[in-house]
């Protein structure tokens, strides 16, 4: 049996690892079209900085590795197109141009996502980047050795931005950065932004234009970036990050006649299955269910990609009708990122996303210490919990602050193990001074929330 | 209506606050009879080091600060008996001596628990102490003053004992631990007892012995300890801190006929009420059920203490009637120490907590690292996951290392939630580099756990 994984990152490895494990007779090989696979892209605004210090330390494993647990990876290689009726696949080799054929019986789709260009006047001049592959951040890195520019502008406040911007100013740089919604971090509500965008102006990232966007790039006349034009401002920066967004790569599957769901990422089953015969598909090209609203959602991440790249793999391994196939259930939406000193996560629906699908909500934010308020190094800690009103159940949770990490993910589990407020309320969790105030932020927050809900058996 | 409470550390003042909250005509008073009210107990350990930089720090609120909130709380003050009947106390002034005569309609008690003394020849000796209150920890920062004792011997390995080692060792002082049981931190498994082991070796408590007791106490002749005997040893040590364990302080329900569980503790319903009318029992004094096994508990913890408080002291505002009243529904035994640079945190059975309550388990322990291995600041953790083999779901989690008190806070939601093995597998947690590996180490030990159930489908 010969299995084929396209895409050679966090999916398409796991996949090809699992797959293997599962059984140890199947022949795989993985296509990568970048340089490296098995690239923790993640890491990648860390390696700007040097705050990780080396591009190979972001390379997990090489295809020597894969080799040895007999998984051929073969990056520089693009799978141009799959014919599932044949089950063949067109595959040209990057290094020497040439193209050729392949088979497969099983094929995993692992395409990923594809950072955005800005489609902007001048997006073309020498100075503006994406940050999405490691030869991204090769070409910035180079940029920063040869230019030494000295003012950069980030475009897009999500977390990718937002890492960005601290990296870049930890190198001494003066960033400003621009978001074309009206707040940072659209996926959170209007406190978190606020939080966020004042720890930016404290740490001197002071050119906040939320709302604004770039309208066009200026040259210096030498085809080099020398300023960005916002509505009647002008911004001098040698070097432009544009974290606009990413989007799912679906042409492969798209082309190859795998439906695609109207996230615009590839449709797939709970055991990861396109609509094409054994084929499966995992990662950042792939829907997920949203466990919360219960519609299919598009949530690029590392850790979901890891956890459906081992559900395909091992389910690809077994084939379609083997035994002990796994099912993925979906996700939250659970993320985390840090800015700075500020650690800011959320999982669920924020209050915008749940009024948006439906549910009436009750919610309550507060803020408080993150330890036992007499140790030393207590810090503080915005949380906010959702909860849908007919139910009680938790729906959502924001955190900005010292232990955001831990709170985020509490509420996480809470939300997969359907808790109601009246749950949280109760709930035993760890204490001791040096790790939270006597009674958790998350029951502080459950506390009060619960007295806004009427019926008194909820509280 | 009259409120007495009976008792003022967590339990006690969280009871009538949360009363005056729910009615504002409710006449309150609490008896405490220690000198302050309002203590956070669990900083004490950090208090004689100066890690807690005074003891008014532990003071959370004054008697003047309840009494702006018309809550009259009467310290040094003892409560000699009660008369359910009658609906009568006996209270000792203890500054004045005087006895007099108190009447309630409705009576919290939290008398919380007191440390077990050592029953051991030589126990009466200048320089052997517990640590339970305040006034504890003022004899013994008095001692340290006077005599400036260069060697310590802690006397029990559980997590007051352990925090005790560690803030007299940064007081400079060479210190020994005695353990009676076979092992440190006997309420966990084996591997954990040893990563506690080794680590307190490592910062320099070099003398452990576990699985011996302390015979004698010798004096110098002078009234003053001068070492302990173990067998054949003689430990040098002009202080010793026997943390050896604690007992709830039930003397007073008893005496009134108030029914006291199996575990020592008062008895009471999910209402937080005792067997006697109008009578309720929060904090260290009372028992809680174990959500895990079902069975009573008893696990004297200061945020339980809040939570049962709230509780008892809202039920008591409410009156046996009223609508609106909560219940506790009981604990999972949740609880995490620091010793050193070691976290430990414990939730739901130990393994051999769960085949004594009549499971039969599947665990799984790893050691992994706490964040993405290429990030600076990386740290390792140690894991174990404790299933029931028939269902699936998870009944206990131990941690020790960095981020413990994220995992176990994470595990213990998720047995509140009754989540199985295979929801962690696929759980949504929070992931950047900063914050722990690409999936986190729950996910990682209930991915190797799920590999030991047999069913493909729990996998």
């Amino acid at each position: 049996m010969r299995l084929v994984v396209v895409g050679g990152v966090a999916a398409g490895t796991k996949a090809a690892s699992r797959a293997r494990r599962v059984d140890p007779e199947v022949e795989i090989t993985v296509y990568q079209e970048e340089p490296e696979a098995s690239i923790s892209e993640c890491g990648l605004p860390y390696l700007l900085s040097g705050k990780v210090s080396g591009r190979d330390r972001l390379v997990a494993r090489t295809p020597e590795d894969f080799a040895k647990k007999d998984i051929e990876v073969l990056v520089r290689h693009r799978v141009e197109s799959v014919d599932p009726e044949n089950k063949r696949l067109s595959v040209t080799n990057l290094t020497t141009g040439e193209t050729f054929e392949d088979g497969y019986d099983r094929l995993v789709i692992a395409t990923g996502a594809r950072a955005i260009p800005p489609s902007i006047p001048g997006a073309d001049l020498d100075g503006i980047f994406a940050l999405r592959f490691l030869t991204d951040a090769d070409r910035i890195m180079r940029h920063i050795r040869e230019r030494t520019p000295e003012k950069a502008l980030v475009v897009g406040g999500g977390y990718i931005g937002l890492e960005v911007a601290e990296n870049l100013h930890r190198l001494g740089m003066e960033v400003s950065l621009v978001e074309a919604a009206g707040q940072l971090a659209g996926a959170y509500g209007l406190e978190v932004a606020e939080i966020i965008e004042g720890h930016l102006r404290e740490k001197g990232v002071h050119c906040l234009f939320t709302g604004e966007e770039v309208e066009t790039f200026l040259g210096d006349g030498k085809g080099r970036l020398r300023a960005v034009r916002l509505g009647e401002r002008e911004i001098d920066a040698e070097i432009v990050i544009a974290g606009v967004g990413v989007r799912p790569q679906v042409s492969l599957a798209q082309a190859a006649g795998a439906e695609i769901g109207k996230t615009g990422a590839i449709r797939v089953d709970r055991r990861m299955r396109t609509s094409l015969p054994d084929v499966w598909a995992a990662g950042d090209c792939a829907e997920t269910a949203n466990l919360v609203t219960g519609e299919p959602g598009w949530l690029p991440l590392g850790d979901t990609a890891n956890q459906t790249g081992r559900v395909a793999g091992t389910n690809a391994a077994l084939g379609p009708d083997g035994e002990g196939t796994l099912e993925f259930p979906g996700v939250l939406g659970t993320g985390i990122f840090k800015v700075f000193d500020l650690g800011v996560g959320k999982t669920g629906l924020s209050e915008r996303e749940a009024e948006r699908a439906g549910f009436k909500v009750v919610s309550a934010g507060i803020e408080t210490g993150s330890k036992a308020g007499y140790y030393p190094g207590a810090g503080k800690v915005f949380i906010k919990l959702i909860c849908d009103s007919k139910t009680g159940r938790l729906i959502g949770a924001e955190v900005a602050g010292d232990s955001a990490d831990k709170l985020v993910d509490v509420c996480a589990t809470a939300i997969w193990g359907r808790l109601s407020c009246s749950d949280l309320v109760n709930i035993d969790l760890a204490y001791a001074p040096p790790y939270g105030p006597t009674l958790s932020p998350v029951i502080q927050a459950a506390t009060v929330l619960s007295g806004k809900f009427r019926t008194s058996d909820r509280a």
